[in-house]
């Protein structure tokens, strides 16, 4: 947090049919819907989450993410972050208020790995749900299906990953946490955070620009990944991986697919970073090890990405 | 235990070299070493066993299962089924007391499937390891790797399942907790236990006889699994599929091999039976998800026997 | 299982108030309704249980439990195990099928420790709630509260340990699985198996004959244990004691009250037993960690029970 | 981390007999001793730790907390908020690099509780222990007792909480995550944090200044939880009470003493904060529930504080 970015405060995935999105958001992920909007978008949250929503859901006609928005501590470090951003080089487009209901204004740009990501600090505090503020319950009653806790991160791919670097870390304050290394130096994947998660957004080196490998929702437990990997057999979905370890992070998690093809990885634990630790770093050698801790080897489905 | 056999009470599995061998099963699945015998027979036990061993490593040129010994009432239980297996149309094998150490006398029979068993009643019990008898702690310190609780079951190929199924059902007292039929109504894996556990043997139809698919050892918890599969990481041992789910049984669960080749598993949870339940039918045609619960599918690997 | 008896077939629990008893056994237990006869008595269900029901409630002026039944393999078993109840010295007592609705004949008898049991074959089976019998799932979507997983044993105080013991061990093929023994070698409780659970019922040595202690529940999880702590704090329950372990069994437990003072426990883990087995033997001396072995010293309220 | 605190960086605790104590800490909580100095101070570390040291045991007359240290992000911030401390009203004393083994310039002040703190930036970095940095595993083998994670926070008790909070949240940038609130608005507890943790430190109010209540280290699951509540018994060490959740910050708990009389909490899960969350505020009237969420009442115990 070391320049004010706080946390992912959203994603908007785009879904081909809002119907069967949100059975697959809510009943099987367990988030709650909160709100619609005019274009006939679909808010959602985590219940432990304070904020009105994190992920939006769009319905359209390809699949993938349209953009990722960090929380910022309050309104001046948005203004300063938007010199920098425009300093840095990003052309940056002001959303108003309101575009995104109940949600302040947004600063959007366009990472070199050809992302829109965005920055804000203002939306509308509904509490985290079920449990309110005032000697609050551990937990709420009647959460659904995999019952995520939050909104996690993203995995992108795409190219530029050092100059993305050098805008996540010198310009909002980000940290390396975890990098892999090909023989020849090369950073082939870089794992950021703002904060002592092990990462809220990940690249991996692509050359297509601006693809989406998948949104991410924290769980609390690995028995919660179990119940996860059942429910996704009980409901017939489509699972790409798991349970399974990382490497990088060592979280414990399930890689499955939203009924557009949006890949979603539910996890649990993984490692805490503060700003002196050094990265973490995996070599290209072991990149199946890194990725897949037991199996040691990817899948060929971890290989694709959308739009 | 209706007619008065207990439990699985030993397994002898070949192995290619014997230090390698038992580097693997005390080392990285934490069994206790209890003895060797003039024949250089290494024998070892799970820690919550009162027996003192319950798998037998012999060294040998080919891998795979001498034998599974069932552990009965007492010596009249031995007798008695001693002349029905021979009513049966078997031919038993009388093994002096002594053979394996510590050891009395053990009735051998080769079932249809074409695999060796033995009966017995009597073996040293050294009670449970580093717990005892009085005031018994929890569990042990100084358990290593994934710190299996005891030897439970095997995973059997062959041929001949119906009559295989009426020599432990009728002569032995096993109950059909589980069973795969095929759409001609064929039963093509079986699933039988003689007390309340989801098996204490299973079956699995194939036309070669005698084949050894797995010796599996039970784990307490699913953080269990987590760990085994860690570890299976940490010492770049071979990996077969996990951790995931089994629809049969739903036992919690991973595979991996020894040094030699052969299939170990280690799991947690699952179903228990008894006597007046209906047996549990996979269809055929949801063969991989009875096996693998969250892939839904067989991975090749699972298809490999041992001789 | 060695004269054939195979496990608590059901208890029925006298309840001050039936609807607020009906909500505590099924919005905080977990347990499924099932039933209601002519005498206002609701029959419930923990979802693995493959029996038609396990707990019956009957509304009555003083809170307590009526009888605790077994269910045996077989008629044939029950007639057998009459004569020689009748031949230790008991009286029985023929329940006609159809007094507790779907459930056949049941002979009833009192055991020296003052305590009513009864015996019976047959019961209608309804199959495992939510999931049935063929390509079953891992456990039903739609579970309340603490999501009770079977109804698992009683524990008794009461006079006579020793005859006690004798009626079961010889009469009723149970196994002493674990032992309290005093000072001068009396034994102070006892935990008895018919099957591999430590524990199908318990004793513990009371002046007064027929005391009720408390039902036990079985739960999956140490992690559900924990889940079934926060629900008693979040519904206002009256707690007992617990998370914690008991050193008897070594499982993993929770204590509370249901609104008319009986007791409740909801466990996971615990040992196993088999006939071979030497019973567990802890001193009285120990008595606090062979209850309660974190805190190592009973509390008050574990003294009190109901008649 | 909003002024460069980034989070406890170690913690001084007297004991009355260091071979006992280092047995404590080493053997049951799993800490590795890292170093001794010439005043027979020993330096002991979490296995998750960069930094060589998180706890310094000093061998003393009477048991009780020494003083506790937050690592910065770099010197600047040290030396910016030395200033700023004297600025409030502080007494600043400059504790020269060495004076702990391999830790740099130390800036040490007394809180308006009557505890003593320091700021430091610099201190040797050897890793986390037993898995390094490049392709590291989950977790390292030989890892004792607890397995202890990471040194947490404390709990300290004493007067003036007002200006204390004062004090952290604007000199040093901490939240206020919780507070419990008697009926007259009196914040009587107030749980503060630099990062995204539940806690980093904790005050209670209490009318002697500089009460020592606990030192809290984390760990990885409620799993590990009861197994840390198990080595307690194992060991025959004091315990206070657990395991059990805590109603404040929600985290998994048990609670026992040094053989000095120190207590140590080790915990596990537990709520996450962010600057933009409005702290979560218990009422004094639901005090037992606050700190003992499952059994809902204070033990006298807990009420014991040290010097």
């Amino acid at each position: 947090m070391k320049k004010g970015v706080m946390r992912p405060g959203h994603v908007q995935i785009r879904v081909l049919d809002m119907d069967e999105a949100v059975k697959h958001y809510v009943d099987l992920l367990g988030l709650i819907e909160m709100d619609r909007d005019d274009q006939g978008r679909v808010y959602l949250k985590a219940w432990t989450e304070v904020d009105k929503f994190s992920v939006v859901l769009r319905e359209a006609d390809v699949a993938g993410m349209d953009f990722m928005g960090f929380k910022c501590l309050n309104e001046e470090v948005v203004d300063t972050l938007r010199a920098e951003l425009i300093e840095f080089g990003c052309e940056v487009e002001d959303i108003p208020a309101g575009e995104l209901k109940d949600c302040g204004h947004r600063v959007r740009f366009v990472a070199p790995t050809g992302h829109a990501f965005e920055l804000f600090a203002t939306k509308q505090q509904t509490g985290k749900w079920g449990v309110g503020n005032r000697n609050p319950e551990a937990w709420p009653r009647g959460l659904q299906g995999m019952q995520a806790n939050r909104f996690d991160h993203c995995l992108l791919y795409g190219p530029n990953l050092d100059r993305t670097l050098e805008l996540f870390r010198d310009v909002l304050g980000f940290d390396l946490a975890e990098q892999v290394v090909a023989p020849d130096g090369k950073r082939v994947a870089q794992f950021l955070t703002a904060s002592m998660k092990a990462h809220d957004v990940a690249f991996i080196d692509h050359p297509e620009p601006g693809k989406f490998h998948h949104a991410s929702f924290f769980l609390e437990t690995w028995n919660d990944v179990l119940k996860a990997a059942d429910l996704i057999s009980m409901t017939n979905t489509s699972i790409d991986i798991g349970p399974t370890r990382h490497g990088l992070t060592h979280g414990q998690t399930i890689y499955f697919f939203d009924p557009s093809g949006n890949r979603n990885e539910v996890f649990a634990g993984g490692d805490y970073h503060y700003p002196d630790h050094e990265p973490v770093t995996w070599d290209a050698s072991e990149l199946g090890k890194a990725i897949f801790y037991h199996d040691r080897q990817l899948n060929e489905r971890f290989l694709t990405v959308l739009t």
